[in-house]
């Protein structure tokens, strides 16, 4: 069908909500909750009415704008709350391109016989209990204890920052039960990876998103003196953690290629200049779209930091920190994103996302398709994120035609 | 000559010392010119009066106790202050054990020809100005604006320290015209590292102090998302950082062996569970008795780290800190040691000091020799430094059949 987005409109929006939350040290300051969002909530609220669009909002502060149809809801979002000094584009994509497709559609007077829903989910960051709180208690999959641990990355608890705002534990975890029939999930996100820039695609089909496998890690040695500790009797426990972050990765890079290791969070002790390390604390995550593949990692890893500190004469702790499977999209929505794309003719190409979303809880009660546009340079959760609009403007016209496909 | 000093007497000066400066978090923290070290330095200056000895102090505070005699003196000391947290006979031994011997000697009302001194040197450790500060000072090789830099371990300015004692800039300054001339410099320590016991010898004779050369160095690549990076383009700045350690230690285990090289202290950023890391920031340090090897090893470690930046993607920066030359003991000295170890029936060793003490200081104007007892399982700067009083005995005898050998 012959229907376009409004490119223009959909760029003021984006730019409009980006001066909401600009933080002084650069980029976009704006957890759920925070005065901030409370800010761009009131914004998109008056943008989805200003639309015509009926607006609705759970008790975790999910936001909805609903055009009516008749039987399950074809669903479009994603999230307006950002990391700490992150972009404009994460998740602000996602949802106005939704907004704007219902608005097309709504001002076009288009027919479509299935009720049609932007959503736009709280916290998806995890700023606050951990990632998803929107989507989780949307599906009714919040545990009351995750709320009451509140252990926010701010210091401040959970409990301090629903002060002054409407909602309550007992609101959030009732939020599902205003939840309507859902056939299908859409969101379109920025990759915030170099894929697609760097195969010069400027549509990615998701097909999976990655399991991962958090762990907080220790090699433990001793420390001593560096100038009179030979190399041969020491116990470096930091030399335990170079071995292993680079073993790890060519184990990854070699025998499963396409996955993902990570050793991003280091803590060496006592860290001085002369003192041999003799603890070294680590963060060490890996990602993978086959369930296999990890089970099958995670016993490598620990076989292989176990062998390092018998070698090295450490001892080896980790503990999870976190742990999700793998998530498949629907095959069906990919043969119409495909589709839908090739009739715009717009080069794309299948991929798996390698970070969490929204999309990857709603798999569990609806069929789900995810479009990726560009991130320039790969940047995501930095002031200098950057996509183009003419990306932007191939990823919302593709979010419409598939939209349309689903809900007629 | 058969005389011996007094191991009770001795044991009993080093627990006394050891009471004052107890750290509630563990250890002794006693560093020159705090609450504590002052009140340290009253409890000497009495022991050096009891001693029938005469007191001076110079205008760094560095206190001796001298016994007259002819021609140039004969010096033996090192000092009581101590790292935070610190052990109970790291500079204690050698600052008492010469008292010991000055002691016994005066006491036997001993013939020696030359004079005597005993000395406690301000601030070995170097947590006011850098190290060595009393016997920079002694010798008048101290710069005035190292002082005004005044950058102490504590955060507090050097002034304010100084403050309510009665020393200043101009005392420090002034304090070398007081110093006689100076024929030897003798000085018995705690080893700080585990060879004197893993080669089960109570004496060590150190032949040479390492020269070092301490950078600051940074690994430079750029931050990104860790489950949507992959591996291939990344620029992961602590894998840069493994890769450099790793090679770096096994370049010097192999060819340079005996030398030392350590990664102690690490700062990666952002450090963050799923960002892959942006920068390293690291101290690395090597030490060599031979000046030709430290800068052998100096072009071969930044070589070493162009290429692994430009295998990985990486800027490298490096910047030193701090580079001493390697100093040589007296050889003359050393035979001296090692035959009254002979006649003493002392099992001993030569070996190296790879930690940095007064005596490097001071060959610059007198012959030195150091004496070396072993630290159990190595440790020093920790709560946990352990010596056996056995040890004590037969380095603190040494010490003294050396000094009368020398003084006569």
């Amino acid at each position: 069908m012959d229907i376009r987005i409004n490119l223009d409109r959909l760029k003021e929006d984006i730019e409009s909500l980006s001066q909401i939350g600009r933080d002084p040290k650069g980029g976009i300051t704006r957890p759920s909750f925070s005065r901030t969002d409370l800010e761009a909530r009131e914004w998109l609220k008056e943008k989805i009415k200003d639309a015509g669009i009926a607006l609705r909002q759970d008790g975790a502060g999910n936001i909805f704008g609903r055009i009516e149809g008749k039987g399950k809801t074809i669903m479009v979002g994603s999230h307006i709350d950002t990391v700490i000094n992150g972009g404009m584009f994460d998740g602000s994509v996602g949802v106005l391109s939704a907004l704007e497709c219902l608005r097309r559609i709504e001002e076009e007077g288009l027919e479509v016989s299935k009720p049609l829903e932007v959503a736009a989910f709280t916290d998806e960051e995890g700023n606050l209990v951990g990632d998803f709180l929107g989507s989780r208690a949307f599906l009714g999959h919040m545990e009351r204890e995750v709320l009451e641990k509140g252990l926010t990355q701010f210091g401040t608890p959970f409990e301090k920052i629903l002060e002054g705002t409407e909602f309550t534990y007992d609101t959030i975890m009732s939020a599902h039960e205003q939840r309507p029939d859902i056939e299908a999930f859409l969101e379109i996100h920025i990759e915030q990876g170099p894929v697609l820039e760097t195969e010069n695609k400027p549509i990615g089909i998701v097909d999976c998103i990655a399991g991962k496998n958090y762990r907080w890690c220790s090699f433990q040695g001793r420390a001593s003196h560096a100038g009179t500790t030979p190399l041969e009797l020491r116990h470096d426990a930091f030399l335990g953690l170079a071995d292993f972050a680079l073993k790890s990765t060519r184990h990854v890079a070699t025998k499963h290629y396409g996955n993902m290791v990570t050793v991003g969070k280091i803590d060496v002790m006592p860290g001085a200049f002369n003192i041999v390390p003799g603890q070294a604390d680590f963060s060490f995550e890996f990602r993978s779209t086959s369930k296999d593949t990890l089970e099958e990692l995670e016993k490598f890893f620990l076989g292989l930091a176990e062998d390092i500190a018998s070698t090295r004469g450490l001892k080896f702790t980790s503990e999870i920190v976190d742990k999700t499977d793998p998530v498949n999209t629907s095959p069906r929505i990919i043969d119409i994103i495909k589709e839908e794309c090739q009739k715009l003719g717009y080069p794309s190409m299948v991929l798996p996302s390698g970070a969490g979303h929204d999309s990857q809880v709603m798999a569990s009660i609806a069929e789900v398709g995810m479009i990726f546009i560009p991130s320039i340079d790969g940047i995501s959760h930095s002031p200098l994120e950057q996509i183009t609009w003419e990306d932007l403007d191939k990823g919302a016209n593709l979010l419409l035609q598939v939209l349309m496909r689903l809900a007629t």
